[in-house]
């Protein structure tokens, strides 16, 4: 699996190493493309990590540019890793006719349908293939990984989180889709992904997924932010059907809603420091 | 002046505001856009500011999205302000055939050759109008301001605060392209704005006018960061030629030699916070 692994770019910052990476993904079937940083720590040993799964339109790149992490994990001694966002290069008919499905937007699950169910499989990919190349090809520690993400991203931290009991040691999400069998975004790619049988979507919503547990997940916790002047809140996101469904379980969350915050990396940006804090406070903890 | 003064999109971010504008420069003769960050501070009154000037082939949104910059600008009570690099529309001939001059690459002064002094008056557009909007159009102090940038923007921080004594009370660069005239970048780009006497030319490279300087123009000192892995260092950017000047004329220089450190906003993002301390120090002191 490593041997198809190259380096594509390679930056020293804050004193440890971004780098951008590629290689052939036998889950997809087409070379896939993701970035890490190296705290400064790394150099002395395996160190933990914490998955960004990033939203519509982005790829493994968008992370590491805008939202200003790298210091802030340096300091913590936090890896970072960033996958792309779908396959690219499949051809599949339509594939970018749409901002919101195909290319950029494979909401971290594996299609069942034709075409689609030929490359994207992006949870198989993350989780049998991408978690397990990071502790053999990298100073990571597997045991030691949180998740997190944002809009479409924030979904798959949920939905990754809950699905994989004991993969992903801490959680949260930045303005997720938090209900996506109920928004036109979610609808819209299950239906592409997995048909029309809407029974089936139901394992790939964090609300549902978190209704259905029988104790807390996550007992330390899970930390979401939603800014309040977020175009997509009120039509997409539905962070109010996760908080109940957490409440339901004895799930502890902090939901915190802030005034004036939009939907964009300006956002993410502000409340990246408390982000990798909570993920720090359980991964070193 | 402010008649035409637009704010294209506004983000909350760090508890203060992120803006994008543009507006009909007087001195340019077309559309000119710039970003400006105002910390929470803003909000009591009017705040010192720190403009960046960025390299070749960025706009007035690259250092806003790369640099993580806000999050040490909300707390050190810094407003942050970036103009694009160059004209764009002009539909000079052959603006746009090179990446290193044209659209993109204004080396941050006025030309006097046809057809580039139409329309290419970035140094006339930042000290004569940008400058003064800021004081008219926001809650910025206009007699705190310091200037900072990066590569082409680093030459446009020293030479412009050489040529404009006053106006820029502290001072900083990233990579800078320290002596212009004996460089291909600067040679390329000041033939074509300057025309073929190199004599006109000396009065834009930061060496030379540093060489001029009867006593130190910034006692205070300037901070230069420059990484060792940095691909243009020893072709274009030459900074043992300004650190050469500086000692010559008494200036104080901190001129810091990173290992590893290439001529990315990786880079760049690595030791924002020192220059913005830099900065404060001098603007708030």
């Amino acid at each position: 699996m490593t041997e198809s692994l190259k380096t594509l770019s390679e930056h020293r910052c804050f004193g440890g190493t971004q780098t951008f990476h590629e290689h052939d993904a036998r889950e997809i079937g087409l070379p896939m493309r993701f970035s890490v940083f190296l705290p400064p720590q790394a150099a002395e040993g395996p160190v933990p990590a914490v998955l960004y799964l990033a939203g519509l339109t982005c790829n493994e790149e968008t992370f590491m540019v805008k939202a200003g992490a790298q210091r802030l994990a340096a300091e913590l001694g936090l890896a970072l890793v960033a996958p792309d966002t779908s396959p690219r290069g499949a051809h599949a008919p339509g594939e970018s006719d749409s901002w919101d499905f195909g290319v950029g937007a494979g909401f971290y699950l594996d299609a069942t349908e034709a075409p689609w169910s030929a490359h994207w499989r992006m949870e198989s990919y993350l989780i049998d293939e991408l978690l397990p190349l990071l502790g053999t090809g990298f100073p990571i520690d597997p045991q030691r990984i949180g998740v997190f993400g944002h809009s479409m991203g924030g979904h798959g931290a949920l939905t990754l989180a809950l699905r994989h009991p004991g993969v992903f040691a801490s959680l949260s999400a930045l303005a997720p889709i938090c209900a996506p069998t109920r928004c036109p975004w979610g609808e819209k790619a299950f239906t592409g992904y997995l048909g029309a049988d809407r029974s089936r979507w139901l394992e790939h919503d964090a609300t549902v997924l978190m209704e259905n547990q029988p104790v807390a997940p996550f007992p330390s916790g899970i930390l979401i932010d939603q800014g309040l002047a977020d175009k997509f809140l009120l039509e997409q996101l539905h962070p109010h059907l996760f908080e109940a469904a957490c409440q339901a379980i004895g799930q502890p969350l902090a939901l915190r809603r802030h005034d004036g915050y939009d939907h964009g990396y300006y956002f993410i940006q502000s409340f990246m420091a408390d982000h990798l804090a909570h993920h720090a406070a359980v991964l070193k903890g």
